[in-house]
């Protein structure tokens, strides 16, 4: 976890507070699932109840961590000085320290989940209200880094915002495939402890019983749940790289919130620069390396082995930190980034009327003129603006074959703006509904 | 490609042969869909039909390349030389290249996918099989290599099946991401074809338009499907990995089958070897390779670059045709593995009753000891077996402490087998229904 | 292996007949070894080598392999027709498969490392070329995409030509740590076969004896290969991004060599789209997903387990041939690139002298103006070339403060070229030597 | 970061503190090296050595950049505060922030390699105490986990050794290609700074001149710097595979020291878990999934963009602490291990004698038996050992053609340790020299 990349809500989720609790919770509820069967007293389990509001000591627990090398039972031997030994002596009974542990990663990873479905809805929000407000701003599409066809600035935020949407329907996925639990014991035969133990616990923690584990929650779902982040990230690495493009000096289509206080670098105060979106680029990359030890993660010897702990105790946390701060960043430089029309006008003009190109082209085609000829008509023209900057139109115009072909008023009328906008508003109800 | 890790099926889903028809079934579709319209004359797209059992010559399209440098127009340019260059004029009209290169690519991830759901079906079978012809076969559980209590060869396979299973759902759902297509011209606006187009060829090739495309579909689309790959590949290493420790001669509690004519080693006669699942593990980091690059894929420059394409030349087939070989190599292998029931109950007993210490340290916290003292109890005899192999239920009723708090009976009925498999059926049921 | 991306000398090393060529010579020295030794008669030795021209028939090996189920058994087989059985008993004597495979493993490799060697040669020798002949071609440096300061076109060749020599470098190494072999048995202690035979074929094949095997090479040597490669991978990906950003439409200040009979796009014909350095970006990509299944391969099991091999049978190739590939693309594209000097002054003077606001920041400095003041001077003057695209200096003239601090003409000094390219050929003679 | 996996030493190096000092160097050698130069006044470059012995107070430095947003302005401000505002006037004069960040950086990645360095002596110097110990303690090879021929626990500790020794090597290469600083201005040209700045900084902090760099010194390097981490990691993979199936309790050749007063597991006394050596395993992956990140990074934008640095802030304390710890784990691991050479027989004849079927084998062919009869013997024998647990040279004496072939006296020979073992001595002399 780099502090600078995250922010508190996550950062909570794996603090050890946050899992103590969490423990606490898993402990307590199975201590009632397990009164409710009469496998142990009732008022054992109602004193457990006792530490409900306890905050518990985390530098004792390490200190007792520290004596026994065993973190469940430094935890239990905590609680039981909150609840009394005597009390607490069932406390964990039947149960095995993965049964407690992998229910708490779990539970923590449903509720990253959570906060990333937040942080997901705060893009998609922004994307949508930058999508609108530019719906119809003519700007040049790009193939290749090189002038294509025009397109609008709205329709870049539109496919953003689908992206992204379709990357809140993964997220959704992942979190449901990750909302289990499991108590049942030692190698998952519930032989120390019934099956409705873990039924209960489940359903105080808002997760479904694992329909078979073994000492563990078997990690196939962890692999797809980090691999869906890395597909996230890269989602977020993509707005960032189209952002960075259009602040670049030459194109400066759009560019990142500039605050006059901010010193952008320490000796060139004329540069502005996209060190947001340049920076979000980075994270990506610090996302999507989780994925592959998630995925080495799943193959664990027999009933297990705790390779995958320490690879947990690390992507665990920095995955869904940097995720989320990921998410606020880019959501924050969409939401007040600049938006410079008038250079895409400029930008599109660079090589004057050349985007129509494809259009002439076809024309020619539908005019009874063959492919090969058409191609060679649009090329000869096209390749004098590309040197010379001259207007393509005229140079059509003064073309015999092309004008032969065409005409002038079909000439003239392939350069109309609204030709390539006319279908904008059925894509925007395709990507916002009505 | 690596020939003798393939299956023809899915290899004949990347042969150029494959390809130029998909393609070919895209430009008819879209003449009609055109025709329809009235853009184009009806003769002229049902001119396009006349080639439409025509075999395309691959050679003959390459050559056609060698000059063009262009894959689509070669093509083109070879159809018309089925169809007619006059009546062929009108294919391709508005389309740009990727509209038919990337509908076509998700066509073939379609149909790969349907292949690899054949594939994890089969493997589903041959799983719940041995699952069930094994379900009460004692085994001892193992945490960390360590024997920790007992459990049945059947839950082994429940489990892998549970986790295939899960699998088979995120292949569903990837093949649904993947199952989409576009026809939206140079930058994805329409500006040359009607959007109606897109929506006939998509429907004809069962696929659902793309909401919002660029020149391309996006690739956060492709990440997620290889992604998916990557974790059904890292399940399949899971499976491998079980079957590789059961082999090893120590354990040797089940091995793939051995055919005699076979000679395991150039030198050792005497060798079965788990090669089939050690080359299951290696075929797994070939499929996982592939995530990455997918995910890097995401980012394109603008309305799209080019730098994805290489890649998926390699992933497409490679990760597809190596998975749907280990699909198949893995069902053969579980289908017809050898199980040595009597090496199990051998290994358990290597340290006699040693697996049931953690019922006998429960029952004595419940008959009162404190955890500290039944853990020492326990302790003290099991390190007895672990260095002298001595029965372990002889040493606690020799030992008076144990003897005083559990009484003989008592201890001798914590050496019931029956105590560890009550809850197989429970599991059974939530892992196969009823 | 993409054909499309392959280059026949490479393709070749992994030819199925350069692969039993090696194994035969690997079996013909070691029975050179074994007759020294006095182990087996001299006359089988020499036996052996009456195959030497011989060219072995791989559909035959296949046939006998489908019924033997071992590749090195197979080619045995085969040998001894063309060697007679009698005269081939001693073959293979005391050796196990992976003296062979291992052995021709590592000279495979070593091969491809010349090979790509060269190919890094051909591409320093284009790069240097380059270099030298546009030395003093001015163009303005960025950083994060916006203009800082000017640096020359010849300063970016020669950087990548300092990247791709120290490249060379490391291959050389990597080269250096495969060059090994081993013919130590079943575990690798020798017990069947003597050292000397190990010493001696290493000898003839240009390998080092492995110092300590196990049935294998240890896989750490083919880690750090591969690691290597995907760091050569990684520049290529450095130089072809950059090229990209050269040839977009808005900055145009070089471009991939245009063929006029090349059409770059079905539709637009003025597009010169640099799909060459978009595919190099894609092979990058697919170089570097060798890195981590390489390190996978390293932690095999005891002696050996056959995980690897299926890794290597995909990777071995693929990442040498793409490279490969790679690198002589790469050359080709640099060589012939179009390099526009004049578009290269446009854009620095897109926002006119606002790269020399470094500069003048650093003389405010110095003549005393503290450096917050200093700051604020350049910042203002700055902000309005950037909105207006007014004239820097004419700005500083005009701007009273600056003036008082530096008069006129230290500010006119200020934008001499000369200043920023004074020591150009101090780093050429860094980089290149004299 | 993990703390629990973390040593005090490698994280000082990334600690504010540190990185603060640094950069105060930095700066002031520069500064003595422009008064060298008499670009400033010698009293400047005296007076910033005034802070020499100043701890930064980071938070006052954090402070201030909350401010400027600049980390180094913020840094300078507060160093002006130590050393005066007019004194510290001249400081940075030139310099652009990289040239104080990545020479930084390199500083601490050297400085990261010694500690590593040590790290790997340490863990040399086990692996070589227990080579010599157990140089003779036969054990058996196992090749796919299967049984194949003696070998001696001293060889698996001498082939580690040599490995690591590899990795001592390919460590000392990657610090010696990061030990390279820049202090070459905003773009690298030395517009406003001489070389010679550079070559004296790079001096006093044991760095060579990187030859030429931009803005940032080139990422190649740290791209070679972490695979060479990864490729050490998965060597700590692969001696922790060993370990952990050495401990298996089928097994049970070896184990991690198990000091009493640990708790294995909260639940199961008897148990002795390999958790250190299965920690480890996970270590690695952490380690190694730094390397595609760093490769990323390679392909920055022009003379740079800031992609890179969240990447770094991530893995350069991740990687080097987590390798720098997992190799004093593994070095005390190593160290304390327990060694069980009576399992080791015991294991060896779990199946008697059949270990030494390839040597039969090799005798029969060597008594002129043809390689298929000769093949057809042993394996018919070594079947019923396989099958039935009879003794292997038994069944070789009761075989008529067998003992036709060789003579009983040949055929008990070939029962000798000692021919496995012969070689062990020639080995240790390659490995550890004499």
């Amino acid at each position: 976890m780099i502090p600078r990349y995250s922010r508190p809500d996550m950062v909570a989720i794996w603090s050890p507070e946050t899992k103590f609790r969490i423990w606490y919770e898993i402990e307590a509820h199975a201590c009632d699932a397990m009164a409710d069967l009469g496998v142990i007293p009732r008022e054992n389990a109602e004193a457990v109840w006792k530490a409900k509001d306890v905050e518990f000591d985390v530098a004792r627990i390490d200190e007792i961590e520290a004596v026994t090398k065993h973190d469940v039972i430094a935890f239990l031997t905590h609680l039981a000085e909150h609840v009394g030994s005597e009390e607490a002596r069932f406390v964990h009974q039947g149960m095995t320290s993965s049964d407690v542990l992998d229910t708490c990663l779990n539970v923590q990873l449903v509720r990253a989940a959570d906060i990333l479905l937040t942080g997901v809805d705060k893009l998609l929000a922004a994307l949508k209200k930058r999508a609108y407000e530019n719906k119809d701003t003519v700007r040049v599409g790009r193939s290749h880094g090189i002038h294509a066809e025009p397109t609008t600035m709205g329709l870049t935020f539109a496919r953003f915002y689908a992206e992204m949407d379709r990357n809140k329907n993964r997220l959704e996925k992942a979190r449901w495939e990750i909302a289990t639990g499991a108590i049942s014991g030692a190698v998952g035969t519930f032989a120390n402890i019934d099956p409705a133990v873990e039924e209960h616990v489940c359903e105080k923690l808002g997760l479904r019983p694992e329909p078979i584990s073994t000492q563990v929650i078997p990690r196939d779902r962890h692999a797809m749940f980090f691999a869906t982040l890395g597909v996230i990230a890269s989602s977020i690495e993509n707005i960032a790289i189209e952002i960075r493009h259009m602040q670049r000096t030459e194109v400066l289509e759009g560019a990142e919130f500039f605050s006059m206080g901010q010193k952008g670098s320490s000796a060139m105060p004329h540069k502005k620069n996209p060190v947001l979106t340049e920076n979000l680029t980075g994270l990506a990359r610090l996302v999507r390396m989780a994925v592959i030890p998630a995925m080495e993660n799943v193959a664990l010897w027999h009933e297990r082995d705790i390779s995958h702990s320490s690879v947990e105790r690390g992507i665990g946390p920095d995955a869904t930190i940097t995720l989320d701060f990921a998410l606020h960043r880019l959501a924050g430089v969409v939401e007040k980034m600049l938006i410079f029309p008038e250079n895409m006008l400029a930008n599109m003009n660079k090589f004057p009327g050349l985007v129509m190109s494809q259009r002439v082209l076809l024309a020619l085609t539908q005019a009874g003129v063959s492919r090969e000829d058409a191609y060679a008509m649009v090329q000869r023209n096209a390749l004098k603006v590309w040197e010379d900057r001259v207007d393509f139109r005229e140079m059509l115009l003064a073309d015999d074959d092309v004008v032969k072909a065409l005409g002038k008023d079909a000439i003239n009328e392939k350069f109309d703006m609204g030709y390539h906008t006319k279908h904008v508003d059925t894509i925007f109800r395709r990507v916002f509904g009505d």
